[in-house]
């Protein structure tokens, strides 16, 4: 790989420091910037679990140097690459069953297994060639979040107002996000002239993550609760919306942050583009549709709570579907690191990727 | 009037008690049931304004005892009743400038003026005409209510899953609801099988009020987050959906709290049965459609914080539009009072009041 520049966001999302996975503890931004740094795989999972990491590329990203520190641990234990690749394995069905629903963690911990299933020689030699996987992981993310912004940016007009949901942005990848790449381009073009923030219930990212990130670049960036979305567009305050992707069938059906659905349905009832930004990482092609994706349902607090404070009676029960599902025919465009796709998505995204 | 029954719900939205406006302080439930006693005119604009007492027909009803208790209080030092209209007066200006949005202060404060007007004989006269005039809106309220929830509660198939947003509920009116009066009546009838919650952001009003208000009465409530709403009528959990409305023009468009608009695109697209529930009150003839009607923008605090915790970074605008307008076109039916409107609204509602 060569040198890649430091992303442009002042804050580490996720990234290896030594033998530990440093991390962003995304849970109580904005109020405090504070790194959680796990030293196993185990701890890695926990971070995933609990939402100090977040945002389907950032959670493979997590996993990967999961695996790599882990491996780096329990190397000068290991008679050689086998029996490191043999104690490392557990690590990685923990980390696959810490969230079900983006697609980049399997993705990325399918690469760490293919070095795995290769081992030979010293244990060192693999907990490095691990090493160096992960961190290829992390930098091809920054360089396609970087080409899929350009990408995006050249659908905008000039004086945009784009509204977008949930935080696809740095804090969801190594430092330059998908959706917000595509703003954080717009903005360098001078194309951008604001963004509009769903708060993003029950979790809060674009509240707390989105308006924390757009503000430290001094990008023009105003909150809303989920529920003005509609009438936003309907006021005439909305351009275009953009968004993230956790997983995307072959037919283009888009599995995102949940609200991302009723979004698109108002987008389109206002004949407004919907674009869907997401590295071909996110791509599960296996399934031609996106009705069979696994939905997570998060914990009841998430809802019934904000910090301490109780919202909600306690013994009524609550949902907490964390996605959702935008069908392929609500959405504009797919924007990826290899260019733009326009429906019909699935002859779009099999040539795509064919072009590579 | 006749004596009426106490509502069913155990508490008291807003009532006469003594020289006192009693009205249970929404903005702690539900963790708090603590009633504020207003005793001027004053008092009851500061607990309007500051949301202690909310919903359409209890801010008129608010409003109504208030100019009461200001009469009962200022009749000792007036000479005649003529002397009280006239000390009265900046009094109901006070109230009417405190949210400009439902149309029910105003119509609550019209009769008030219209007895005013009347003025002869002696000041305490008057006061008990103010009296009797503030009470018989709160009964007629309940009456209303009533009769709204018979007529709406017809219109559902047995088994019905209610999908309801804010609180249309007794906490909204002088104890029954209007959306929950439906809801309140199909229970009793049997046909309702479940209601999912919008949780209401920023006031949340259907986490705390609604849910606890149809947890009191054992209705089987589920709180869901603004933003999954659509999802839950993609994935089959919603028969029906049911809000109440602040203000509703000639033509059948609707003022209700903000994400109505975006519920109301919701159930469009997935062929969902679309219910609005007010008393005619409510009604704002001279305003041929909704375009025109004021949308307050409240305070930014209720979107930045949720009690003493910050959720938006500091310096990040936020917008807060109280209230949005849903056009006849996405409604399905309009539920009064006196009947069950269907399009075309414009000569179905100038029917229905003219068969009064």
């Amino acid at each position: 790989m060569t040198a890649i520049d430091r992303p442009h966001a002042a804050f580490d999302t996720v990234v290896l420091a030594g033998d530990a996975v440093r991390m962003i503890d995304q849970r109580v931004l904005p109020d405090t910037e504070t790194y959680v740094h796990a030293v196993t795989a185990e701890e890695v999972a926990h971070a995933i679990r609990e939402m100090v990491v977040r945002g389907a590329p950032a959670i493979g990203i997590a996993a990967a140097l999961g695996v790599a520190i882990e491996a780096g641990r329990l190397a000068a234990d290991a008679r050689d690459a086998r029996a490191l690749a043999q104690a490392v394995g557990p690590a990685i069905e923990r980390l696959a069953a810490t969230r079900p629903t983006a697609v980049n963690l399997f993705w990325a911990l399918d690469r760490m297994r293919r070095v795995l299933s290769s081992a030979s020689g010293t244990a060192t030699t693999l907990a490095t060639a691990l090493r160096t996987e992960a961190q290829a992981i992390w930098e091809e993310d920054l360089r396609m979040c970087r080409a899929m912004g350009d990408h995006g940016a050249a659908l905008l007009a000039p004086g945009c107002r784009l509204l977008t949901h949930c935080n696809a942005g740095g804090l969801a990848t190594a430092g330059y996000g998908t959706a917000l790449g595509v703003v954080r381009s717009a903005w360098r073009q001078g194309r951008l002239r604001s963004v509009l923030a769903d708060e993003t219930r029950p979790f809060l990212q674009g509240a707390r993550l989105t308006a924390w990130e757009l503000q430290k670049e001094a990008i023009p960036v105003t909150v809303i609760t989920d529920n003005m979305a509609a009438w936003m567009m309907k006021t005439g305050e909305v351009d275009a919306v953009i968004v993230g992707a956790d997983r995307v069938a072959a037919n283009g059906d888009a599995a995102n942050k949940i609200g991302t659905y009723g979004l698109a349905l108002a987008a389109h009832a206002h004949g407004l583009p919907f674009y869907v930004a997401f590295p071909t990482s996110t791509l599960d092609l296996a399934r031609p549709t996106g009705e069979s994706i696994p939905i997570e349902e998060r914990p009841a607090r998430e809802v019934t709570h904000v910090g301490d404070k109780r919202l909600v009676p306690a013994d009524v029960p609550v949902r907490n579907p964390a996605f959702d599902v935008t069908p392929a025919s609500l959405i504009t465009a797919l924007v990826t690191e290899r260019g733009v796709v326009r429906p019909p998505f699935g002859p779009g995204l099999q040539k795509l990727l064919a072009g590579s």
